[in-house]
């Protein structure tokens, strides 16, 4: 086939709709270096600006898939489900919800990916674990799958190549935030990794890529869509990330908090959103029949799955985890009612704090974070601890303090703005 | 100054104007390879779709100008003039009229291009005459301007590198086709050239990069601004390439009637558009009281410049020039009036000819081109010649023929909506 990544490009700058065999072949020549990057960004900010229609991204998402290999699970005694969320701040809910899901009778394949901005990722904070590997072959996933129900870990350099490549593009281009392109990222590499049921947490507000429920819903109803498309049965909820998951963030913080919910404490929104998203999980799989999640976390059959799930991927889940050597206390500036805390602020603070990277290549400090010791809508005092930040080095609290500058504030109520934890619920 | 080459794309690509500062960080960055080719594609297609007011382009053509140096004619007993042509099919114009302007007094100082898919240009002409050198250094030209007024060479590194970067990266990313990009690129030249007088030749129609009278119209308006801006007397036509213009299409053929003109001969609309631009460079320089451009035609000094410049470029004015090998007729399919004559046709097929390159590493054939016979409006008889094509390899014929496939009509008159051939006049 003789094709032109000029004549693409200019297709779509124009206002036309991409054919199947311009998309097919502009990604695969991309993936093969045919198509070089200044001419895919090009087409990035073309398809930005111009968008995508249905049967358009659902080609761009198939030929990313096909430019690398679809994992296999069809010899595991039972049904796979997965989740993904589209990242926030204190967002730890993958970690007790796999193991939650496989003591539930579903198997969790579930790839992941670290930390992008101010916003933390799954296999970074899993690391603070000492000894636990985030790196497996497709063998070795379904090792652990076999023996946990779950497993948690990276991508392979084989799934969805194409997928990884353009992102790396669009990330130092200006074309990240472009609702077909993240869509077709998402369900590229969750259709590729081959669980047969998924559902989507699209997070909302400050601490989200999407900062209004408009262009979370178009999202959320594009992914569907796709997943639809491929076999996929798959649903997406809306929830909230005007303040933060929780009352942690940060690595290890967050792994110490995903394990008191496992324990069958923690707090009352990662609760509920473990165990509202375990049902869809279950329910999206045709499993609504078997244990209760709200029984598994009580009886401990989700705990033991999450030991089964680290022990199997190196872990030691009795060894204590990195602590930062610095703290420092954030005290309420007034009595009354903590009225904001701003997630994008706390994210943005925790990052500074060391819990995320400043480039790519940067390690992350496993002990750096924030506690917090109010939410919205909670009475607070004068002078006591909002929160506390964490630093392996006490020269890092100016900046965090900086970002948190404007980011909560003291009322007489919970500001009326706030988002309902779960805001919507989209089906194909 | 800290900038963010991501910053600049997203403040483009969400519709915003881009400020002094990042216009000069971001074309200073990309010269020096500090924005890649990746980064700057992208923010060449926001600019092409979003586009850029007055004073944003102003302060993009400064840059661009900045990033080489600004040559001097200041040592020059008089004033200079140039011209620009956007780029036609058989517009031999620069050729003559710069030795004309020369012989009424002006000095010509003109740096010119090659070839562009269907379009002429200049310096591969000129070339064809033997021993004609394109490149000069700074005070070669300067010797050359004192010698016979007029020079017409390549365009130095030192000359707006930003642009000559940039341009080559439009060419493969689809960004060619937007007017601020386009007006900065030819006016950032001209003005770096240090000519006092310009007079900007649009064309508009098939033959074109302006296939319509409002784009060329803003396009036009748009560098007679910036010119102003930059204290340079700028003037635009708007004229016809709807259809060849003149007899002759590629470059010896073009050179030939070239001398034609200047021995007071050639095509009534190539005569009509030289001693036009003529007045108009003259006028624009301040010129107007000197020798009367058609006076400067007849009696022989117009033709004396020319052959004094193309000596001083090292050209032999006598030598015969190269002609092709192979030869084919086209002829009339019917008697009537040439009703059409599609310019880009016509360009199409002298470019399979071989006067113009597939690759731009590829030679030019000097010879090659199309003679024509009839210019539309003009009696025909059925069987009789329309065009002459001329190749060095009878196996361009086939290709060539091809693209005049519906490129030519005889009817009963001319189309009615052929284009006048100077269609409208802009200034500042």
């Amino acid at each position: 086939m003789t094709m032109d990544a000029i004549d693409v490009i200019v297709t779509k700058r124009d206002g036309r709709e991409l054919s199947a065999e311009q998309i097919d072949w502009v990604v695969d020549a991309y993936t093969r270096g045919v198509v070089a990057d200044e001419q895919m960004s090009a087409l990035a900010m073309a398809i930005l600006l111009n968008g995508m229609n249905r049967r358009e991204i659902a080609g761009w998402t198939q030929a990313m898939i096909r430019s690398g290999t679809r994992m296999d699970w069809s010899s595991l005694p039972g049904r796979t489900t997965d989740k993904h969320s589209t990242g926030g701040v204190g967002d730890k809910i993958t970690l007790p919800l796999a193991p939650l899901v496989a003591a539930c009778g579903g198997y969790v394949p579930q790839l992941s990916g670290r930390g992008l901005g101010h916003t933390g990722g799954t296999l970074d904070k899993l690391e603070s674990i000492p000894g636990w590997r985030a790196y497996l072959s497709p063998e070795g996933m379904l090792g652990v799958l076999g023996e946990a129900g779950a497993v948690i870990c990276a991508a392979g350099d084989g799934l969805a190549p194409a997928d990884k490549k353009l992102y790396a593009l669009r990330d130092v281009t200006g074309t990240v935030e472009s609702i077909p392109l993240i869509a077709s990222s998402i369900m590229s590499k969750k259709i590729a990794e081959g669980t047969g049921a998924l559902v989507l947490d699209v997070k909302v507000g400050s601490g989200a890529f999407m900062k209004t429920v408009e262009q979370a819903r178009e999202l959320a109803a594009t992914m569907v869509e796709l997943g639809a498309d491929a076999g996929v049965s798959t649903v997406a909820l809306l929830t909230a990330m005007d303040r933060p998951l929780g009352l942690t963030v940060g690595n290890a913080l967050e792994v110490t908090e995903s394990v008191e919910v496992l324990a069958g404490g923690g707090p009352a929104d990662v609760v509920e959103l473990t165990v509202l998203m375990a049902h869809e999980m279950l329910r999206a799989a045709g499993l609504s029949g078997g244990k209760d999640p709200e029984r598994a976390l009580k009886d401990g059959s989700a705990m033991d799955a999450w030991r089964r799930m680290i022990v199997a991927q190196g872990g030691d889940p009795d060894a204590p985890l990195p602590r930062a050597a610095e703290t420092l206390e954030v005290t309420a500036p007034a009595s009354g009612v903590l009225s904001r805390l701003d997630a994008y602020g706390v994210g943005l603070a925790a990052w500074r704090l060391g819990a995320g990277r400043e480039r790519k290549e940067d390690p992350v400090s496993f002990g750096a974070g924030i506690t917090l010791h109010a939410k919205p809508g909670d009475p607070v005092r004068e002078g006591q601890p909002l929160m506390t930040l964490h630093a392996d080095d006490a020269g890092r609290f100016e900046r965090a303090l900086a970002a948190l500058e404007g980011a909560y504030a003291v009322g007489e109520t919970a500001d009326a703005d706030l988002l309902p934890l779960v805001i919507d619920r989209i089906t194909a």
